[in-house]
Order: structure tokens, then sequence, then C-alpha cells
């Protein structure tokens, strides 16, 4: 039965990992859409939010099944509920792509406001973290996980940025503000992704750690 | 055994109520130290985030017990993963509401931009949508927590109409650029509550229905 318990163990992580993979895949084609100009992509990625919201319910199918076929002790407990709050937030993820994706369909018709150096910039770090917050929680990396944490930071700076530049253009020049503001809008949902992979990354922290570094316990400043 | 599983998840429940009462306050307060330019209110809603942190951490431990010592049907099991997420939506309120507090302190320096109507509207459509969300998860009220999905629209259509009105008083006066923006910051803050209150309201459409209704099967048009 433990073998058992393993195997299903398994195939969650990978099942999960395969979510991240493509909710961080819709936010990098998301931003493709963008710096392309590429109205198609665009289009696609919000198809294809289907998909993932289709893999969020047979993870959430599959978590209910592992513990209703086992008596799991607290630490493997906390692992399964970590894994059901982070399909959560990879679904979240999934969303702020799609947003992205419909800033790049609304802006489609405007002249582009400035060149994108800092939102790719914003968006790679992101995807990142997305990445690395889900290895750490497959290879128990606690450090990794905190690295993650780190990031939010940097990501947090950038927008702060893009902000302040942005809106100087909008001061400057009438015709610019609505696709400014859309640029805005997607330097928050960058921000977002972010935010979701800090929640994964300190899940991840909780579970592999056994002790709640989720407030308090962790240095962040 | 059963009785003792009923008594333990009567025990959660109201746990997961207090959590979020705490959180819908610290968003009301927030918005009454806004309101009133009352720093020292906003002072004290962070300086009470530790609380909610501290209750979010004894309600996941609760959850861990509930499901070491008893094996669960899925529909219970659906019921206390569902717990799980809805805590952490909660925390995350409560992480918005130190987000608008903060804002309050750094626009106290300013005169007020305009007078506040919209902002206390919405902040009341939102906090009304936490509770209400929390209520359906208790009492099984599929019907209450489809009204909130429905309300996360007006929600919607109120940040823009914030933000349109915002840009316009940013364009006409580069002095009130400042406090604006901390008021859109604000805006989102708020936008983000509701959606939380969506997440939970989504995951208790789940439970009581014991089908997914989280994507597609729901009309949110």
């Amino acid at each position: 039965l433990e073998r058992h318990f393993e195997g299903h163990l398994e195939k969650l992580k990978m099942r999960l990992l395969r979510m991240g993979g493509l909710a961080e895949q819709a936010v990098h084609l998301s931003m493709k859409a963008l710096v392309e100009a590429d109205g198609t992509l665009a289009e696609r990625v919000v198809q294809e939010e289907d998909a993932i919201n289709q893999m969020q319910m047979e993870i959430d199918e599959s978590v209910v099944r592992v513990l209703a076929l086992h008596q799991l002790m607290a630490v493997d407990l906390r692992f399964v509920l970590a894994v059901s709050r982070i399909n959560a937030d990879l679904e979240r993820i999934g969303d702020q792509a799609v947003n992205i994706a419909e800033s790049v369909l609304r802006i489609a018709k405007y002249p582009q406001v400035k060149p994108y150096i800092d939102l790719p910039r914003m968006s790679q770090i992101a995807e990142d973290m997305v990445r690395d917050s889900l290895n750490a929680l497959v290879s128990g990396d606690q450090e990794l996980a905190r690295s993650v944490l780190q990031r939010d930071d940097t990501v947090d700076a950038l927008r702060d940025q893009i902000l302040r530049e942005l809106l100087t253009y909008m001061m400057g020049n009438a015709t610019v503000v609505i696709p400014s503001f859309q640029l805005i809008s997607i330097a928050q949902n960058l921000e977002r992704v972010a935010d979701h992979a800090t929640n994964i990354a300190e899940d991840v922290i909780y579970v592999v750690a056994g002790q709640d570094v989720r407030h308090g316990a962790l240095d962040r400043s």
C-alpha cells in the first residue's frame, strides 16, 4: 500500500509540473504576442485557457482520490494539501496570461507607445519564478524556493519603474493614454504571476521544512 | 467516530468564519482610515495582519488533523480541501487590506484629490462578497454563492470608472499624480479582494454541487 501511494504521489507531481508548464507557456506566449504584435497568437492564448482549466479539475480529482484511498501521515497530508493550493495558483496564472492576451488585442490598433524592454524582462523573471517554485516542490529544494521569494521584490521594483515611465508618457501626450493604460495593466498582470509563484514557493518551504515559514519565520526584507 | 468528525468539521467552519471576519474587518478599517484620513487606524490595520496570519496557520493545522484522524468520503474530502484553499484566499484578502492601509499612509501628506464616493462603494460590495461567500459555504447556499460571482462584474466596472476618472484628473493637474496613483492602487486592491471572494464562491459551488462548475458549466456573462 505504501508503494502504491508513492506511485500516486509521483503521478500527481508529474501532472502538477505539466499544469505548471502550460501556465508558464501561456504567459510566455501572451508576451510574445505583445512584442511581435501578433493578434493571432493572442487569440490562441485565450482559447487555450480551457486546457489549463480542464487540467486543474483533473488534478483536484486526483487529490481527492489519493486522500480517499490512503490514510496519510501529517507530512504527506501537508504535501497533498499544498498540491491542491498550488493547483489553484497555477490556474490563476493562466487567467493572468489571458488578461495579457486580451490587452494585446485591445492595443493592436494603436501605434506602439515605446520599445518593449522592461515588460519582457519582468515576464522572464516571473516565468522563471513559476518554473523554479515547481521544481523546488518536486526536488524538495528549499534554497530554490527561497530564491523565488527574493525575486518577487525585483518584479515589484520593475513594475513601479514601468508605471512611472508610462505615467510620464501619458502626462506628455494624451494620445498614448489608452495603450499606455493597457501596458500598465500588463505590468500588473505580470506582478500577479510573480505573486502566485511566491505563494507556491511559500507553500513549498512550508512543506519541505515541515514548519510554517509563511509568516514571520522568514526574513524577506 | 462519524459524530466525532462532524464536531471537528463544525469547529473548522467556525474558525474559517472567524478568519473571514478578521479579513473583512481589515479591509473595512483600511477604507475607514482612507475616508477619515486616519493614519493611526491605518497603522493598526498593518499591525493586525499578524493575527490573520496566525489564524491561517492554525486552520491549516486543523485541516491536517482532521484528515489525519478520519478516513473521509469524497464529498467530505472536497469540503476540507476547499477549506484549505479558502483559508489561503482569506489570508490574501488580509494582505490587500495591508496594501490599502500602506497607501493611506503614503497619501496622508497630500490634499484629498476628490471626494471618496466610488471607492467606499466598491469596498462595500467587495466586503459583502467576502461575507456572503463564506455564509454560502457554511449554509451550503449555492444561490448566494452565484450572486457573489455576479457582483464581481460590478466591482470590475467600478474599478474601470475610478481609473478613468483619476486618469482624467492626472492629465489636467500634474500635482495630483502621486495621490491619484495611490487611489488607483487602492481600487486595484479592492478588485483583488473581490477576486478572492469570487474564488471562494467558485469553491463553494464546486463543493455544494458536488460537481465542478468552476469552469464552463456556469454562465457568468
